[in-house]
C-alpha cells in the first residue's frame, strides 16, 4: 500500500493580522508546520494553532523562519551556521512548550521560506540546523527539500528525515525546482500538479521541464493554505489519492 | 543550618549590545534567571548563557518578559491574562531548548520586570502566570515577590514556590517593596543591605520604613549583575552568608 | 452652509499581511491617517497609501501609535511624556518623508489607539504630544477626542486643532465615549449612527447614554476602512450628508 | 588649502543598551551620520543625538540601515531596490523630524553596514537610494564609498556626493576596500593609518594591498567611536591633519 504525507504551512497569522484558513485547510493534510514567531506568528497563534491541529489529530512540527516578520522570512539574510543553529533551537523550543502544555507531542521540523531554502544549497548550514534538531530531541523528523543538502545533513546526524515534494512547481533536470523568477515554475492546472504528484509517489520520478525523467524520492507533499482555491486543490489532491489507492498518513505514522 | 538560594537576572545582552558581567556574577550566585529574546536577550546569548551557568553549576530558570526590547521590560503593558499565560509559555519554551541542547534541567521560573510587579499585585495575572509554568513543566519552581499574589496562584495550583527578597530595597509596612519612584527606596549602603538580608534569612522579619517589624519570607535573595559595584557586594554578601553559616544553594537542592 | 471632515485610519497592511480596503474607503474621506509603522504600516505601504490619498486628492495626516505591531497599538504602554514626544517626533518625520517624496503636504496628525485614549484623559502625555506636532511643523493640524486634553493641549501651544467625534459609538453625560468593555458602547444600527453625527454637527450636541442632551463640538468624523459594512457605512453616510446639506471637506480646507 | 571631512557613525545605542562615546568623538568630527533606528538608535536617542551634534556644531546626516537590530544592519538582506528606496525614505524622514524639532538642518545620508555595502557594488540598488535621497531633499549630500556605485547613482541623479575613505582598512589595486574577512584587511598602527589618509587626501592616491599606487578621491574620512583607543586615533589624526595644513569641515562648509 502506498502512502504519503501530505504537510501545509500553519499558525501564519500575527496579532490582529488574519492570514490563511488553518481550520480548512487541517482537514485535508496529515502534517502541520506550524510558525514560532520569527517570520509569522505569535504565542497566541501558536497555542490556538496547536489545539487545532491536535483537535484535527494532525501531527505538529515547528516551521523555524529567519527574523523577518516584515519579509515574512522570504528574503535571504546572510547568517552563519552558528547563527541558524541557535535561532532552530530557539524556536523548536518555543513551539515545544505550546505543544508540551496541550499535552501533545511533536512531530516534525520543517524550515521555512529563505531559510529553507539557502539550507536546501549550503551543507554548512545545513549542518547546523540539523545539529539544532538532533540537539532539542533526536525523536524529531527533517523535512527538507527532496535530495537536497538538508536532507543529506540531517540523515549524516542520525535524523529521521522526510523527502519533500511540490504539487504545483516545476523541476529542473538536475532534480531542483525551476526558480520562482523563471518561466514555467508553476504548475497552474490542477490535474497537471496532480498528476505530477501521483507520479512521484507510484514511480519515483518526475518529468522535468526539459523533458526528461528524474529520479525523486517523495515522502511528504507540501500543499498551501491560503486564498479558496488552496481549500479546492487540497480537496482534489486528497480525492485523486484516494482513486490511486495512496494513503494519506503522517510521516511518523508509517 | 540556615539555607538561601541567591539569584541574578543574565544573558540580558543582545546582539552586539553587551550589558552585564555575567562570567564574573555567576561566582556568587546559585540561581540564574535568564533572558528569553523578549525583553532582552537573543538566541546566541541564551545558548551562551546556559552554557556558562551549567559550567558554573548554577541552576537555570526562565526570566519571560513583555515583549519590548525598547523598554527593557519595564514598561507596564496592559496585557489580558490569556496573553500573559502565551507569552510566558512560549519564552520558556524556547529557552528550554537551549537547556535540553547543552544537556541540562529548568529549574525555575522567574517573571521580569514589569511583568513580575504588575503579577505581583494582580491576581488574575498571576493565575495565568501560575498556569503557563505549571502547563509546560509542574516540576519548575515558581519565583516571586515574598508573600505577593503570583506566590498564592503558584502555591494554588500546585507549584513550588520561592519567595524572593531584595537586599538593596526597603519594605513598607505591609510588606511590600517601597516604589522606586519614592524616597528610600534603594538601600545604598552594603552594610545595611547585608544586615537586612541576613535578619530576613534568621529572624524571617524585616524593618519596614515606618519603623515596624514586619515578617517575611525569604526562599531567594535577588542580586544584580551590573556595574563593578554589584561584584564587590555580591562578594561582601557572600562573606557575610559565611560568616553568619548561612549556605548558599539553589532552591531546587534544598 | 455645514461642513464636515471625515477621517478615516488607512495603511495598517504590514509586509504580506493585508487589512483594510483603502482604496474603496478613500472615497468616502477627506483626511486620511496613515500607519507610521509603529503599531501598523511598513516603509512600502507607507509609501503607496501616501501616493492612493494624494491620487483621490485626500488630505493626509500622520497617524502615530505605540511601538506594539503584536497588539496593533491598542494595548496601553506606560511611557513617559519624554517618550511619547520622542515617539510622535519620528513618526510624523517618517511620513514626512514620503509625502515629501510624492510631492504632497501633511495636514494634520492623529494619534493611535492606545497614545490616544490615554492622551484624551492625560494632560502631561497631550502637552508631550502636541509639543511634539508643533516642533516638526506649526502648521500642522491636531486630531483628538472632541473635548479632550489632547485638544487643549494643542490650543495651549498655539496649534489648530480638529475635535473628533465618532458615528458608531455612545456617550457618556460627561461628553466621553463609553467604554467599549461597557454595554452600549457600540451603536449596530447605521441610521441611529448617521442621525447622531448629524445632530453633532447641526445643533452641536449628542444624546448621553443617561439620556441627557451633551454639548458637542464636531469638526471631524471618524469612520472605519475595514470589513465589506464599512464600505456600505461610508456610502450611506455621505448620502445622508449630501441630503442634510453637509459638505464634506478636508479640515484644512475650511 | 587642503580640507577634508570627517565623519563617524553616532546615537548607536539602543534602549537601556549603550554603545558608543558619542559626547567625546563629536569633538573630533565635522559630519555625524546618525541611526535611524532600523539597525540601531530609537527615538530618543536619536533627539539626543542630534541635539549633541548641533550643540557642538557638526553637520548631521541620516544614516539609514536595514531593518535588522539583530544583526546591527551589519547581515546582507535581499531586498529589492524598491524596498531600498522605501526604507531610506523612512529613515531620512524619520531624522529629519529630529532635526526639524531641534532648529537645525540635515546635511547628508550615508547608507549604513550592509546597505552601504551592497549599494557599493550594485548599480540598481545605488540608484533607487540615490532616487530616495533625492525625492526627500535634492540638497541633501550621498556619502558612499570613494569610487563606488553608490558615487556613480547619486551624481547621475544631480546629488552632491561626498567619497568616503577608510583610515583602518587596506585597499585592493581596483580600488575597492580589501574585505574585512581576507588577512591584512585593517591598519593596525595608527601611524600607518594616518600616513594613508594623508596620502589620500594630499596626493589623491593610496598604496594597494599589491603595491600598486591606485588613484582614490578622498572627500570625507570615516573614523570610529568606539573604544578608548578610537578617541586616542581621533586625537592623532586631527593633530596629524594640524600639522599637515589639512583643515577638517563638514563637505557642505566647503
Amino acid at each position: 500500500m502506498k502512502r504519503i504525507d501530505v504537510n501545509c504551512d500553519l499558525g501564519e497569522s500575527y496579532g490582529v493580522y488574519k492570514i490563511g484558513n488553518d481550520r480548512e485547510i487541517l482537514k485535508f493534510v496529515s502534517s502541520a508546520n506550524i510558525a514560532c514567531g520569527f517570520h509569522a506568528g505569535d504565542p497566541t497563534v501558536m497555542r490556538e494553532t496547536v489545539k487545532l491541529a491536535l483537535h484535527h489529530d494532525v501531527a505538529i512540527g515547528a516551521h523555524p523562519g529567519l527574523q523577518d516578520l516584515r519579509g515574512f522570512g522570504r528574503r535571504n539574510i546572510q547568517i552563519s551556521p552558528s547563527e541558524a543553529y541557535d535561532l532552530v533551537v530557539y524556536q523548536i523550543g518555543a513551539l515545544y512548550g505550546f505543544v508540551k502544555a496541550e499535552g501533545g507531542t511533536m512531530q516534525h521540523v520543517k524550515p521555512h521560506g529563505a531559510l529553507y531554502n539557502m539550507a536546501a544549497k549550503d551543507a554548512a548550514l545545513s549542518k547546523a540546523i540539523a545539529e539544532a534538531v538532533y540537539a532539542v530531541n533526536p525523536e524529531l523528523i527533517l523535512f527538507g527539500l527532496s535530495g537536497s543538502e538538508l536532507i543529506k545533513a540531517g540523515k549524516e546526524i542520525g535524523l529521521q528525515t522526510a523527502n519533500e515534494v511540490f504539487a504545483d512547481r516545476t523541476y529542473q533536470e538536475d532534480g531542483s525546482l525551476t526558480l520562482r523568477t523563471m518561466k514555467g515554475a508553476l504548475i497552474e492546472e490542477d490535474e497537471v500538479a496532480i498528476n505530477q504528484v501521483i507520479g512521484m509517489i507510484e514511480r519515483k520520478e518526475v518529468q522535468s521541464q526539459q523533458g526528461t525523467t528524474v529520479p525523486i524520492q517523495a515522502d511528504t507533499v507540501c500543499i498551501h493554505g491560503d486564498g479558496t482555491h488552496a481549500l479546492q486543490f487540497a480537496h482534489a489532491l486528497n480525492t485523486a489519492f484516494k482513486q490511486a489507492d495512496i494513503t494519506r498518513v503522517a510521516v511518523s505514522c508509517r
